[in-house]
């Protein structure tokens, strides 16, 4: 458990160790390997095909997809490591000191598209940056259900908390409303999913939450929270902690769901729900932007996208049915880790 | 023919009539009625569902759906007429005279997603601003079509072509380039389809080309375009011949392929090709980025969007294929207008 200092500016937290870009590399390479293991595992009839590419610029990846499996209609898992001269400006907007300086980040990201309406999909991302002198981790894992079962979201966000309870107990509730804060269509006034964790910009500066007051979360929040001094190696075992807790967070939720029946009114749905998806990672998500404007690799970009989509002008789901129950009860926050202590 | 003059900064042509939002706003909501009508003869099954909605801040419009048609998959055709306190920052960026002025604007705007692969998705749009002591007409029509027929290319460019010469020479060549500009995905370096014409500013100054350099053909064009001076009368003349040019246009192009006996593979990759134009709606298109951003009514703006989609990881067509000739020749900027001459 880290310590609450007085003076979270301490320099000398500000030290990563000499093999820092290795050892971050190797987390998030082999979380890629640990996670791809397990789904085809659980998948029983698709196996991942890879991709390795290199970016000219400096770097490169290795993307790997699933498709037409036992549960996965679609998904990607994709690893990749670049440096350059410079970030790019929507980095620095937020990180000013590293302006001007050499950059590597390295990360590990993923989306899953299942086909049976009832598993919901599952979005997760680990990254570690460095800048000159600054660093910083980020990262989390979201779940996106199409159909209501607070079972479910309970279990995701509890092994969610577990994995962040190990290293600080501010961690959970900080990142958990920051994610309900990032994952939100201000078009729709619709949260994408039921949220998970997400955090940015984590170094030795020790403050928790920057994110910004899309939906009026943010503000209210922020002042909660306090600064917290840790060093590289609380946030490395952190973010090891918060990787290694997708697969115990979300195998057991295909489990019990995979094996349901369903028919055409649920398949039809989940691909109305889908187009919010595509709404959400074209108009708004940061990673998906940054990357289509700043020539990276589209194929592996865009693998987030689902397969297949649909869009209805004006749909409204019937009164009282468990599409609206989605929409009016999970797609807005909820305390799912504490509801399960009920 | 309007003429060119000396001074195209002439005082006396910067006075709209006393009327002009009264006009400008009957030739857009006439063009949706003219437009609906023809579309709901030629489906021959679907009618237009009409919506009438009022905007908090000022104005309001009148959305129409057809779907589920005998050749409509989808459509809208879109009126509105909206007023406000003041521009926003993305439009006020191209027209720093209209900063701090109330603003007045009207417009039609339209897609069409067939059924028939062999039928090209349509989009047009055409609309009116006034600020302060500054006012513009901007708009455009451009086709996406799923399979290579150079006949309806050239038709489609032709016509077009036929409305704007009646008005000036430069016209024609100017907003096809725009156009072609314009409707850009860079990061597929991809056009999203074969054009048409595109503008937007046009007012008494006499700069017909205003556009950005996202693919490279800006610059190169930019140089060779001159001024050319016109009144407000001469503008709405040239948009309601624009605007009366679409359904000649695109109606004997639904004739010549609506009947064509399609299949599966057909129809999969006209819901790929689907992707596309989401992904430039989403990413890149101003009208809907911005009317994401400032609390447009939702389901008006993206009714653009295809009912179904589809999304495919590393998707290339087979060499020599009909589907390859889209990619490597119809989404390249071709001079379709005067092909047909050959």
């Amino acid at each position: 458990m880290t310590n609450l200092l007085t003076n979270p500016q301490d320099v000398n937290t500000n030290i990563p160790p000499s093999n820092s870009r290795e050892r971050a590399k190797e987390l998030v390479k082999t979380l890629q390997d640990k996670i791809c293991q397990g789904l085809e595992e659980i998948d029983g009839k698709a196996k991942f095909q890879e991709d390795n590419w290199e970016r000219e610029e400096g770097g490169g990846g290795r993307t790997r997809v699933i498709s037409n499996g036992g549960v996965f209609e679609q998904g990607g898992v994709n690893f990749s490591e670049v440096w350059g001269d410079t970030l790019p400006p929507s980095i620095l907007v937020q990180r000013p000191d590293a302006v001007n300086q050499g950059f590597y980040a390295t990360g590990t990201s993923m989306v899953l598209h299942p086909k049976n309406p009832y598993v919901p999909t599952v979005h997760l991302n680990y990254r570690y940056f460095e800048a000159g002198s600054v660093w910083w981790f980020a990262g989390g894992a979201d779940l996106t259900p199409y159909y209501p079962f607070a079972e479910d979201a309970i279990h995701f966000h509890k092994t969610l908390k577990q994995a962040c309870d190990k290293h600080h107990p501010e961690y959970y509730p900080t990142f958990k409303h920051w994610c309900d804060e990032y994952f939100y269509l201000k078009h729709r006034q619709e949260a994408r999913g039921i949220g998970g964790i997400f955090f940015d910009y984590q170094d030795n500066r020790g403050q928790l939450y920057a994110g910004s007051d899309h939906n009026g979360l943010a503000n209210q929040y922020s002042q909660k929270v306090g600064t917290v001094s840790r060093t590289w190696e609380d946030l490395f075992a952190f973010a090891q902690s918060c990787g290694d807790a997708f697969l115990p967070s979300y195998l057991p939720i295909i489990e019990r769901r995979n094996g349901m029946e369903y028919g055409e009114k649920e398949r039809n749905f989940q691909l109305y729900r889908r187009g919010r998806y595509v709404e959400f990672n074209l108009v708004y998500d940061r990673g998906t932007i940054f990357g289509l404007q700043t020539n990276g690799r589209t194929e592996s970009i865009l693998m987030s996208l689902p397969p297949e989509v649909r869009w209805q002008y004006c749909y409204s789901p019937e009164v009282g049915s468990r599409e609206a129950e989605l929409t009016e009860v999970f797609l807005k926050p909820q305390d799912w880790a504490n509801l399960g202590n009920n």
